[in-house]
């Protein structure tokens, strides 16, 4: 388990909540969106689909992110993780976006693609959090 | 109502979500947390405590931000608003945290602060949208 993460925040982590992904576009303006995510104790990871090539062009660039994560369950509680990519893997078996179907959906298999949609997995190392509740 | 933002997401601007804005660190990385927030067809707005001094400086030296809202009822459909502050307002008598604490618990006083915390309203004018769902 990463020492960044604080246990008592942990849960989050494993939580099936969304992360939503601040990270900086072209002209150095912040942008924000949901992702599904993973964590491996490690490094968290989520999944872009190829045609969004602007998302991982501004990653290259700038590959300082951060994640906010709010308690399903508790609204007053979240965890920021702050991080850098660490890198961008291909994932030419979907095995990353199926696992992340399964998590989330419950799903073996991601069922929102197009066939021939080529994914790569967005590797996060976290350097620092911040958090409340 | 603002034309940036498109009338098939108003809802989402109308619902009791909450949004995850990113805004830029003093390092120039991002930042990301959930907030409350207002619209009113011109401006979103949300509240911030003044012991949180570093997010509204943050916010004086860069101005620029993006806020993520989900649908409640459909983790697909989100918007995404990117835009600038346009002016920090103090809210000297809590009206607009008061505001908030209706809006979000139904409440006529925000439950959670402490007597002498004083806050500020953080006013956004939107640019652009992007959207999913």
């Amino acid at each position: 388990m990463s020492d960044v993460i604080p246990e008592q925040y942990a849960d989050l982590l494993a939580s099936t909540a969304l992360a939503h992904i601040a990270t900086i576009g072209p002209d150095g303006a912040p942008q924000s969106s949901p992702v599904w995510f993973d964590w491996d104790g490690t490094f968290l990871r989520f999944a872009q689909v190829k045609g969004y090539q602007q998302k991982v062009r501004n990653l290259q660039r700038e590959p300082r992110v951060a994640l906010s994560i709010v308690d399903p369950a508790n609204p007053y509680r979240y965890l920021e993780v702050r991080g850098t990519v660490e890198q961008i893997e291909a994932d030419p078996d979907w095995a990353f976006i199926n696992a992340m179907a399964k998590k989330y959906l419950g799903q073996d298999r991601y069922p929102f693609g197009k066939p021939g949609d080529e994914w790569v997995v967005v590797v996060i190392r976290p350097e620092r959090t911040t958090q409340m509740g």
